[in-house]
């Protein structure tokens, strides 16, 4: 069965708005078996809107439109649905109801032109929408069906994921594509390749690694008409991953490596302080996004100028003197600093050349070193990252934060 | 006259990747003076992106397509574009060379399916590429002008923003609109309409403020065929704007509100240390963004634990026991230590409850200090901040650099 897309707003056409709903529905069109094979945006233009309409109708058997279903005179969807399918307009006494109920429970006063968002086509069915004022429809003609959701991405997004997608899982037969990501680091995408070659073979479920900056997302994909039976096939792929790469990989889904992170700190009760110089701070920043990181970070210092990483750290001045503030020598140091000053079970520390000044020939833009002070033993890491001042300093993070999470596991594994 | 967009790429009606080429141009057509009314995307497919093409001929003068530009069969929009003109695809010699030049150059052993890169309708003429193999192509043919560019956004943006600026500028008829940005801080939104109100009248130029997290940005924009026009209408209003907000305006375009307070304090020779709590590094991070923030920055502290605050910034325990660690007397101390322990002119610290835990009624989430210790005075500022965990530290990051361009400009007056 084919779908098409109809976005609906003069702003898209300006360029104001990046159509991220476009991409968002046609992820689930996919996912429900539905096949796309065009896509159009039309600004708020009665004449033009329907003609788009007719034009996706007589191609495709469902057509979801978005946005232009406001109270105002420019919100003209549901208008050219109507128009497109021969139908008329009615007003929804259901609706009305509804949006008095929403305007006393605000207290806002009402105003009579908000009843245009109860109009529907007479073939409507109702979608409700949690977040806003204006319902999504359903309308069911000829063998063709509109779907109609609202353009705001608060209102959209639930409305597409909730009912829509079971309206759309229904007409595309009733089975769905259905995904899982394990997370991996500490390896890369050649090694983990290596690792799964022959399952990635495999045509149902399907594996796929995605290279993310110091990390490899591995996607397990399979088409199942029940969470029973995706779990049924992609439960026993992931476990054969997760066998054959051991703690490589550090989480699922919605979990970020920071997040990971704390909850190992936390359950093997392990502290960690920092000391960083080129990512200026940016390690602790991510560690302290995650709500509760105050359970395993004491804090640490920022020690951009030499004498901060003598005087606030311990440095020594001959290490600086002779191997330079970017060295292996100064980022041990500089963690071991960090983890004797805080008192904590490990001391991580960044130093480096994030550019796009001060790069030499012995030292260029890019060479990067972490330094881990861990109980009896201090070891340092050294990189040479590709890309700009951002790009380096992104990554060094993200060395840190994995040369961090292979210590404490190792450290788990023999206490 | 007016314009249309065809995006070609399965990927994008999968949902794979969202269309912001698409905006960006859609920006370049209505500041080209070119009229969207319509924009489709469709797939690798001739026989739907031809009968694309067609219905967007038929209803515009010029078609501008995105993507398809490729070495490989499934990259169609070349035999699109010669199909929906009547024309015939030929092989253009320069390009052929520039092709062989480059692989050449890159040490590439040559694929002859790459010729494909180098066919062009008759009609067309080339548009250079060079951040990629497929050049860009201009065909012209009975009054409708067919533009087409690779997909890849840094072989895009490049192209759209140079050249093809140019041939859109002449098909809208040689005036462009313009703009200018302002950047203030410190005064909110309502604070620049009262002191702006009557300059925000004006219908041409026309200036119209966007409030951003902690900032407003001032679009001044003018409809003029030439840089020179253009100047001449929009530096009266700049200049206007500015003697009205003084110091509020930190800075134009491109610039940052970091970027400013890195210039500003290397210009009077100041320095600053930071000592950081809930946004864990943070301000750090984004003034190290800068580069060369090292002339200013010496470094800082982050101090999550209340022990790290007393033991590496002085503290006083009594503060802690009496104020708790977010309090404007904590704030101030957390400042001063920062300030004397780094010798810097500056001292700036934050503290704060980011959520979603550790809030109280007395305390709630959002509530963030900041301290700013100054050659001979320490002052404190209270928020109370909306919005989750990442918005709060945001937020409070924003303040504290707001705080310390403040306090910069001050002394900068007085001294």
């Amino acid at each position: 069965m084919r779908a098409e897309t109809v976005s609906v707003g003069t702003e898209l056409l300006l360029g104001q708005i990046v159509d991220t709903n476009a991409a968002a529905l046609a992820t689930v069109l996919a996912e429900c078996g539905l096949a796309q094979t065009h896509r159009q945006t039309v600004g708020d233009n009665l004449s033009r809107l329907t003609a788009a309409l007719r034009e996706a109708l007589a191609r495709a058997e469902v057509v979801v439109t978005i946005g232009g279903l406001g109270p105002t005179a420019d919100d003209l969807t549901r208008d050219g649905i109507a128009a497109a399918l021969g139908d008329t307009l009615v007003e929804d006494p259901a609706v009305v109801e509804h949006l008095r109920a929403q305007f006393e429970k605000r207290r806002i006063p009402w105003v009579d032109s908000i009843r245009r968002q109860a109009l529907r086509p007479t073939c409507a069915r109702i979608v409700s929408n949690p977040n806003g004022s204006a319902p999504g429809l359903v309308c069911e003609r000829d063998g063709k069906t509109v779907i109609a959701l609202p353009g705001p991405r608060n209102e959209f997004v639930p409305m597409l994921e909730g009912p829509v997608r079971d309206e759309l899982l229904r007409l595309g037969g009733g089975s769905a594509i259905v995904s899982r990501v394990l997370k991996v680091v500490g390896i890369g995408e050649s090694m983990v390749e290596e690792k799964l070659g022959d399952l990635m073979a495999g045509d149902d479920p399907t594996l796929a690694p995605y290279a993310k900056t110091g990390e490899v997302h591995l996607r397990l994909t399979t088409r199942a008409s029940s969470p029973e039976q995706a779990a049924a096939r992609l439960d026993p792929l992931a476990a054969a991953v997760r066998a054959r790469l051991g703690d490589a990989v550090y989480g699922e889904g919605d979990d970020t490596l920071e997040s990971a992170l704390v909850s190992l700190l936390r359950g093997t009760n392990q502290t960690v302080a920092f000391a960083e110089s080129c990512t200026g701070g940016g390690a602790m920043r991510r560690l302290t996004s995650v709500p509760g990181s105050s359970d395993v970070l004491v804090g640490g210092w920022v020690t951009y100028a030499d004498e901060a990483k003598s005087s606030w750290l311990g440095v020594s001045a001959e290490t600086l003197r002779e191997h330079g503030a970017v060295s292996a020598e100064c980022a041990a140091e500089m963690a071991e600093g960090a983890r004797s000053r805080a008192d904590t079970t490990y001391g991580v520390s960044v130093t480096g050349v994030a550019g796009p000044g001060g790069g030499t020939e012995e030292k260029p833009v890019g060479l990067v070193f972490v330094g881990l002070a861990s109980p009896g033993i201090t070891e340092t890491h050294r990189f040479l990252f590709p890309g700009g001042r951002e790009a380096v300093r992104e990554r060094s993070v993200q060395a840190a934060l994995a040369a961090l999470r292979a210590a404490a596991l190792g450290d788990r594994s023999r206490g």
